[in-house]
């Protein structure tokens, strides 16, 4: 029952069902799957290009059990949101540098990837299939997720001979259930990446192994985990799933993106709007005790967009810091979700059009 | 069309269709996916055991898109070979240690794993269901590809809700083509695992990392590539898919399991033969100035079992090593592969009884 949809002529595009809003308790949401209507799915033989793909019904898909992802975790996934602003309107922030990390990963672990325009086309078709799943404006955003796998089955390790680029959606709304602010452990057993693995890539590879960890520290009531770079042991590198960055007076730090932590996108957009209001944003090693001595930390992602963090924990030392209407983390938040909601001008052209509204002037990419 | 097997009462395993060869050309085999008759499943939610698990047609499976192991690689495999030996008797090799395996790696990635007796018991049903699949003596092995993965959906970063064990076999020849020998490169910008990272289970996400540097390393010739620690990058670890050892006069040495290379169980075997003959076999660092000072260099894995290696490439030094004859590998292969074939009495209780006949005394596990 595979379904192809055309931008601009389907009916699911345009009737009136796709206005309505799905039956869900929006003001209930959290960060988890709730299944949608449509997929999208492409395919690529090894050395060819992605095919056009289609958005068929949301379901489970069939893969060959000697397929690469299965057996030897040949994958990537990205994570981005759709926001439903004011007027309406539904924007993805930033897609096209989801599509852009994506070919970097996809030439980590051997895979073709699809172009920056078919990422980003795929991205769009799914959104508007998925268009009434869409939170209203204000209750939480349409979480967008794409794979591209190694679906063709290959028993030596080596690169699958198929890959299958699929994107499923969720409604979601906070990541972290905690409202005042993070409560984060200092990792002591357990590292995250290594210089030549693949920690600055979106690899499935990098998520299963600190799920341990993870685990471990929220059974002992904190909020979430902060890794230490594996080679010295010394500096901070990443939570488990955002970037971290500390203020003290003018200067805003955060690890850099030279081999061990994700390059991400709230990551990159966050240090922008902090350039722009006057801070000094420093990309470079950050250790432990300079940690310990900040006045504010906070995180970022795409899940939790900005999220300030109220203590860590080293050892046994617990740090306390700056966070509510004072905290750098609050402003930078607003003003980003701001753009994101389309309640300020996207003067930056992040805010990409779906149907033909965009709330800015400047677009990443041109509609075509 | 699922079909149940039990082990002593299936028409599967008695009927003389099982007694035939599969039609396959066994002196053309390599190592790559020949796909069988049948393949075993089994499922577990999360803080539950393992349900019996059944015999079904070979084939893809369905899968969804939000699961664990499709977004963030949560899946270990493992690796084990049946052999049929000289009087037709069909008998895998040590599965209960990679059931052990597979249950420390399940730890590691917080998944639910079988039990040993439920691991060997499906490994047996599988290759029993299989049976014709298994080469002729001498003409190869019946490789046996166990997966554990979390196949429940999960879209925050966390163990997956339910989890699928699944086994799949292919009649399979000689990993490497090179008869002599390997000609490995020594990797001097990827490396393959951290402490405090996933190197000694055998998760998959410690698989599609060394793709890249494998076929660098192929398309300039070599057979395979061998990783240095990624703490100094000193010491040598593991060959993409095996372990190394280096022999010097009566001294077998060997990278130690001590968190970043795979506890191989060939590795094991092969050490355990090496004291027999009076060889002192060291489980230690060993330097890339020990491996160039080396008289003989040889792998291990289940794929491959022992493999000499011909020559290291080290930046632009190339090192020989001794191969054929008078080499120790050479003794080591044939002591072994004479116990995996029925040549020779296994006295180590090393080859499990399938259908009756078992080639040696102990037995590892004992029929139920």
């Amino acid at each position: 029952m595979a379904l192809s949809v055309q931008p601009s002529s389907s009916p699911l595009l345009t009737s009136e069902a796709d206005e309505k809003y799905a039956n869900v308790k929006w003001e209930e949401l959290g960060f988890a799957l709730i299944p949608t209507d449509y997929m999208y799915v492409a395919k690529c033989k090894q050395g060819e290009s992605f095919s056009t793909g289609e958005i068929i019904p949301y379901g489970d898909i069939s893969i060959s059990p000697c397929s690469g992802i299965l057996n030897y975790g040949q994958g990537l996934f990205e994570g981005l949101k759709a926001y439903r602003a004011k007027n309406g309107c539904i924007t993805p922030f930033r897609p096209n540098q989801n599509a852009l990390r994506m070919q970097t990963g996809a030439d980590r672990l051997c895979m073709t990837s699809p172009s920056e325009e078919q990422f980003v086309e795929a991205v769009k078709q799914t959104v508007l299939a998925n268009k009434k799943w869409v939170p209203p404006s204000g209750k939480g955003a349409l979480y967008i997720r794409p794979l591209l796998i190694g679906t063709g089955a290959v028993l030596g390790v080596a690169s699958a001979p198929e890959y299958t680029f699929l994107i499923y959606v969720s409604p979601v709304g906070n990541y972290h259930a905690a409202s005042s602010g993070l409560n984060l452990k200092v990792d002591h057993t357990y590292r995250r990446a290594h210089t030549g693995g693949t920690g600055s890539v979106k690899s499935c590879s990098n998520y299963s192994p600190v799920v341990k960890s993870l685990l471990e520290a929220k059974s002992s009531g904190f909020s979430d985990i902060l890794f230490l770079d594996a080679a010295t042991g010394r500096n901070i590198e990443e939570i488990s799933t955002c970037n971290i960055f500390i203020v003290k007076g003018n200067i805003v730090s955060t690890p850099p993106t030279s081999g061990t932590i994700l390059p991400g996108i709230t990551r990159k957009s966050i240090s922008e709007l902090g350039r722009d209001i006057g801070y000094q944003v420093q990309e470079r090693d950050v250790s432990v005790d300079e940690l310990l001595e900040a006045e504010e930390v906070f995180c970022t992602g795409t899940a939790m967009v900005v999220k300030a963090v109220e203590t860590v924990t080293f050892h046994n030392k617990k740090k306390k810091y700056r966070t509510g209407k004072e905290a750098l983390s609050t402003k930078l938040h607003l003003m980003l979700t701001n753009i994101q909601m389309g309640i300020v001008e996207d003067k930056k052209g992040w805010m990409v059009e779906i149907d033909g509204y965009v709330p800015g002037t400047k677009k990443e990419i041109s509609k075509t």
